[in-house]
């Protein structure tokens, strides 16, 4: 008898951490950490036979020992004694084990997929539900249950389904830079009870999830149900999945990693389309479409804005949203007559893109300009290039930099277009870190992730990420 | 008579700045700051009718007061003045004349291209080589000349030609991160005189200079003649050009920016390949070529090792390598028998990409394993995933990216094999910034940057470089 619905995984009353530890090198010791810091409200038994208290919870030698019922067990040890353990698991009322370890079939060695099969035999037989094994298991932070350090704990609504623990990890920092916050992430590993099925099928059911990322190696449950599921999904939220093994290699490797067979790159981008969702290649294009589903309204228009760089910079934009197939019209005459009437010296010169740098000393400032761009239905929606470093000294460079970012957020606010920041990532080291320019590069992320603008790390990629969006909302329009 | 050379602009005796100024938000300060802060050796004369002396320096109210010759100006002032002022510049014996100021040719009224043919005129008629108008002008780290603040100080082996200002205040800033350094860096602007050819000219016959980058948006000499110095240049040393202005709008753009036409995008890139040069889209490919031509050998082999990240990294990984051409084949028995020998319980397990997160607890540590792969001959290069976030605590995160990276720096010496590092990028906020995520990844850089190895900001833009690299060494083979 199998469990409906997977609730027990991010909403549980009871947590039993088996193979908790204090030895700060150890998974027993992360997980119990954060199981304590993440603010978990429910009860938390550590099972350890030779401690009678870890981090001042006390433990329990085994599961039996626990009074009255688990609903949900972090099992970190080996493997090798999981199918005994469920029974155990069985008399406790647990609903649903998170295996950490790998080592099983994803190692092509006989004995793994034995034992693996032997797993799965025990949890049908008492109905207990497996999430794992080889996976980092369940980020919630509503209910506080979390496998990384440093995730932020405030609940979003992006959820996220991840073959992978690193890229889990991964696209859960990138992604809380950019102003992501999650209402799930779920890695799955290998998938040997819990798969892809299930969990699309949790987060189009869940109300908390209103964007479903994901990173899939290989199906394990039926493949044409998994379509129909991503279609019936997609037509309701915004689906995005990076499909991991696309090459020869990459699948040869899915196979070592996850036990997963890959697929055809070809049959599956076809088929993600098709059903209605966006087909990424890496976790930057992942976020990159979790910021603009989560912070941009459904775009339908082509023809941008672009505004906030000196001239090369400008033309460089100009050359990559045409070349990612948007449009970038001229300034109409009418912006024209009421840049002039307002005192602009550059009425007839200024264009679109428009540089700023030629607006120097000009009675109308950049936002001047662009709050009279903007107003205008020549464009459907703006992209700010707000990179660019001023060839001034510190004070200025900091002054125009802020000025700036503080424009377009007033700006973006004021107007009825959907606005694109694009803010370039850069490499620093140690020392460029703590200069100036790093630091106030930083604080107007924060600032723009505060306000809710969405910025991308380059041009290309806010272009991609716009194409993609509009794509979704055109599919589901026309059903 | 035109000066053959134009080692004024980069190594003048003497140099003087019409418009200096102590005012802190103008050019004339920033340009005496830059003079006095990069230690220029040579003779100092900032000119201004209304001061005596400058941040120290004693001031002159013109041209005439100054006493002996003059090599270089640096002139700062309004345009309106230029052509008289050049008579005045003739008496001092003047070489060359950077002319800062924009709103000429590029905005588009008959009165700005008249003032610059006038310019022009005269600068023939005494000999003076013209830089710009509307153009940053010289940076020269040897001779202390500079445009920009935070420039690095030491001289590096790179050169780049740019016809714009604002893209080579960023190309110099974000290619110092990444351990680039310049030999010269010329922005040109409006190339009324000095254009593409004088530059290319210049730049072939630098022995300063080992790589040429350039960002173009038009010609302004004959396009026969700058494809055979291109060709030329690029048969003796890497020569990577940027195209700015490659569509329709883009072009437009060029237009009002440096006055420039732009031409077909399709035979521009046609034509820079068969010139034997790399064509690139935008900056941070200018500097990704900057970073392989400069810390890369000559490379032929495509075969590519992967290493270093766990297995759904891993799976990207390799995906992303075969998807730009690159061949990443399978661990061959050789080094399975070899690490069976030493000792490792994956021997039959690890392959190629070789995940990392599986060697957890393994008698033979990552850096173990790859010092076995690196010595054999089925690979021609090492590409390392240096970013994916272990999900460790504080202390076992910064040693394991630590020593992962040391090992890297440590092997890379010891094989005969390049070695290339993917280190992402991100777009840290300030309370990220100030994580020991964030700095450990900020030291290692600065460690790398230092050890001359090459990283670059990700998978694909890592590939797309090596692809290249690869590319330009083939045709040059061939000639």
């Amino acid at each position: 008898m199998l469990q409906d619905s997977l609730e027990f995984l991010f909403h549980p009353e009871s947590v039993a951490i088996v193979g908790a530890s204090e030895n700060p090198v150890t998974f027993g010791y992360f997980f119990m950490h954060h199981m304590l810091n993440y603010g978990f409200a429910g009860k938390i038994y550590p099972i350890n036979p030779r401690q009678p208290e870890i981090m001042g919870v006390k433990a329990y030698p085994s599961l039996e020992d626990v009074p009255g019922t688990i609903d949900y067990i972090i099992y970190i040890i080996g493997l090798n004694n999981a199918p005994d353990f469920l029974a155990q698991a069985a008399r406790k009322g647990v609903k649903a084990v998170h295996i950490l370890a790998g080592r099983a079939s994803e190692t092509g060695r006989p004995e793994g997929k034995q034992l693996e099969q032997e797993i799965l035999k025990q949890a049908r037989r008492y109905g207990i539900r497996i999430l794992g094994p080889n996976c980092l298991g369940v980020f919630c932070p509503k209910s506080g249950i979390s496998f990384g350090f440093e995730f932020p704990k405030e609940s979003g609504r992006v959820g996220a389904m991840m073959q992978s623990g690193g890229n889990s990890t991964d696209l859960i920092h990138i992604a809380s830079t950019r102003g992501i916050r999650f209402s799930k992430v779920v890695s799955y590993g290998n998938a040997l009870d819990i798969n892809e099925i299930d969990l699309f099928n949790y987060f189009l059911n869940d109300p908390e999830t209103e964007i479903v990322l994901s990173y899939i190696e290989g199906l394990k449950g039926n493949g044409r149900e998994f379509l129909e599921l991503v279609h019936k999904t997609a037509s309701l939220k915004p689906v995005v999945i990076c499909k991991g093994g696309r090459t020869a290699v990459g699948s040869r490797i899915t196979l070592s990693h996850t036990a997963s067979l890959a697929g055809s790159a070809n049959l599956w981008e076809t088929a993600i389309r098709q059903a209605g969702a966006v087909p990424v290649k890496n976790l930057d294009q992942l976020v990159n479409m979790a910021v603009a589903f989560s912070l941009l309204p459904p775009m339908k228009g082509k023809r941008v804005g672009i505004v906030g760089a000196g001239g090369g910079r400008s033309v460089l934009s100009a050359d990559e949203w045409e070349e990612n197939g948007f449009s970038v019209p001229p300034l109409p005459q009418g912006i024209r007559d009421e840049l002039k009437r307002r005192g602009s010296q550059l009425w007839d010169w200024v264009d679109n893109p428009a540089d700023v740098s030629i607006m120097l000393g000009d009675p109308l400032s950049p936002p001047d300009v662009l709050s009279v761009i903007v107003r205008h239905p020549f464009i459907d929606f703006i992209a700010a290039d707000a990179e660019e470093d001023p060839p001034f000294d510190k004070e200025a460079f900091i002054r125009r930099l802020t000025e700036d970012m503080e424009g377009y957020i007033r700006i973006s606010k004021e107007c009825d277009k959907p606005f694109v920041i694009v803010f370039d990532e850069r490499s620093p080291g140690v020392n460029e870190m703590d200069s100036y320019m790093y630091r106030t590069r930083a604080e107007l992320r924060t600032l723009l992730a505060k306000e809710g603008l969405p910025f991308f790390p380059s041009v290309d990629e806010a272009a991609k990420a716009v194409k993609e969006l509009i794509t979704y909302y055109q599919r589901r329009d026309e059903g």
